[in-house]
């Protein structure tokens, strides 16, 4: 047990979407939701608690944040210095190996390894569960990203029952996802803001809770049998519905640009000719594509015409938290 | 009384959507709805009952069409025959002055000219409320029709209690419809089938049928106190959660592309920059905008910039059916 830990943890692209807090304070949601952990997408992160530091300091990607962009990061090293002796401030080293681009959320993997590295260094012991938990405070998919595969996560009623359980954590299904990035740019609406509108003012949002419990009840024994068709009809329609939400609120908004709508229009006409693929997305326009490993060249070759092949990225099931430095 | 007769009846643009039958033999709507006509679009239709004829003749914009493509005109004659002493075929000649293109219903304005062209000169003497119901017969858009400004369709429960009914009918409010033609080709999904496959498959749908009430109770008092605003954001409101029940449906579909949603942005831009105007769209792509007599410029100026002059057509409040040749 040391003051320094490094954490590595992988994002996810949830395929029952959460969307939409209970408790917007401890990050209870509305519904649960279930996701996988992807390959290619990871955040390392080293907390060093020191007691001759006279505020956090926190560096991402090489840059240092001023103290208000370092808010979050600063409330969840509090919560993390409640549960410890150690009550000084920390050193936050952080690299995302998440392409901004990529619409991927790089607060799943961010806040997942803020919660190893933080946890460890102030010499915490926390099972797997607990690591869970306490990352769901800092961002609700961060929740997921402790388990590698396919993970629910539990949304339970308070801060004890809220967590990430793995459904298959070793997954040897021949699957992947392919990203497409079609716009670099950084959300108008953030998925914080977007889904509590959605809960606020979508007159669709009590059905939504329904259709939730129908595809968790769908996709789990789907994914436990790998029934590919199941698997895809149901996060395609989840993702959809969940859009639904944001057209329905007030005022209304949407996600989707231009090529996300020519995307989807390409992954119908790739489903017509025989090549099964299904498309999700969440706050932002960039389409993610489920597919069979023996699609991914037609997939990724159709694609790369399309948009070109640098904005398309192919990931495969990633594993849960890692402690890279234990020493 | 002859055995011809011209009618013209209006297109009218729906501010409280109507998305689904709950009978579709009768074209019964499972909701009430509620529109505006438009004096810019209208169809001309002459019909001549004629005993020399061996068959329905029908000629739209200069073109006859084939008995395959003439069969919901001809079906149509055959309600107007049972109903009447006239048994013979009709010549039906018709005129659109409704750009295919700008996406507005063009089977609303020929349906209820037809109506009224073919009851009379079938010696049938229709009340407008009867005559409402024979159009609905053929296009369910097409009850609203027979009125002019703003018309509520009275959902009902069979062939008798559904039909249209003028709220305001010659309207004395400074109001305008800007039309854009976003994309001139026909709707890949008909408004038929998809309406159809919200009802069948939207887990959102019966959520839809209280959205409607909510806002028929919302907007026809605004309507009657020239209260903008609430006409406004009722409408924008209302399309948004339609458009929610097409992404909600399965398979998933939209009406939308990319041009939607950059004009959908450009609105939201005019408001925050003080022009208020609100947005409505159909089964297609082209957005039509509400807006108050004294922005049009400004409204048309930028979406000419935006799309080209001769995609933006301004029209206001149309008149009901009229009977052009009662030779």
């Amino acid at each position: 047990m040391t003051a320094t830990a490094t954490a590595r943890a992988h994002t996810n692209i949830a395929l029952v979407k959460y969307w939409g807090k209970a408790d917007t304070d401890l990050i209870i949601p509305q519904t649960g939701s279930l996701s996988l952990t992807l390959d290619q997408f990871y955040t390392d992160t080293t907390v060093t608690f020191d007691e001759g530091l006279t505020a956090d300091d926190v560096i991402v990607n090489g840059e240092r944040l001023s103290a208000q962009r370092a808010t979050k990061v600063h409330n969840f090293l509090n919560l993390v210095r409640q549960q410890s002796s150690r009550a000084s401030f920390a050193r936050v080293t952080s690299v995302n190996h998440v392409p901004t681009a990529a619409g991927l959320a790089s607060s799943a993997s961010a806040f997942a390894a803020l919660a190893g590295a933080a946890s460890q260094a102030a010499g915490l012991t926390l099972d797997r569960t607990a690591l869970s938990r306490l990352a769901r405070r800092g961002s609700g998919s961060a929740t997921r990203s402790i388990f590698g595969g396919f993970v629910e996560w539990h949304a339970g009623h308070d801060d004890l029952s809220s967590y990430g359980v793995p459904l298959v954590e070793k997954v040897e299904w021949p699957i992947a996802v392919v990203a497409l990035v079609l716009d670099p740019h950084h959300k108008k609406i953030s998925s914080r803001q977007g889904m509590q509108s959605s809960v606020n003012t979508s007159p669709f949002y009590p059905a939504w809770q329904q259709i939730v419990a129908d595809d968790l009840a769908a996709i789990k024994p789907a994914i436990l049998a790998q029934d590919f068709t199941t698997v895809g009809e149901t996060l395609e329609s989840n993702a959809m519905r969940m859009h639904a939400l944001t057209l329905s609120a007030w005022p209304p908004y949407s996600y989707f640009n231009g090529d996300t709508l020519a995307a989807m229009q390409t992954v119908k006409e790739l489903r017509a000719a025989g090549v099964e693929c299904y498309y999700t997305l969440d706050a932002g326009p960039n389409l993610k594509i489920f597919c069979q490993n023996s699609d991914i060249a037609a997939i990724t070759k159709r694609f790369s015409q399309q948009f070109g092949g640098d904005n398309v990225i192919v990931a495969h099931p990633g594993p849960g938290i890692q402690f890279l430095d234990e020493a």
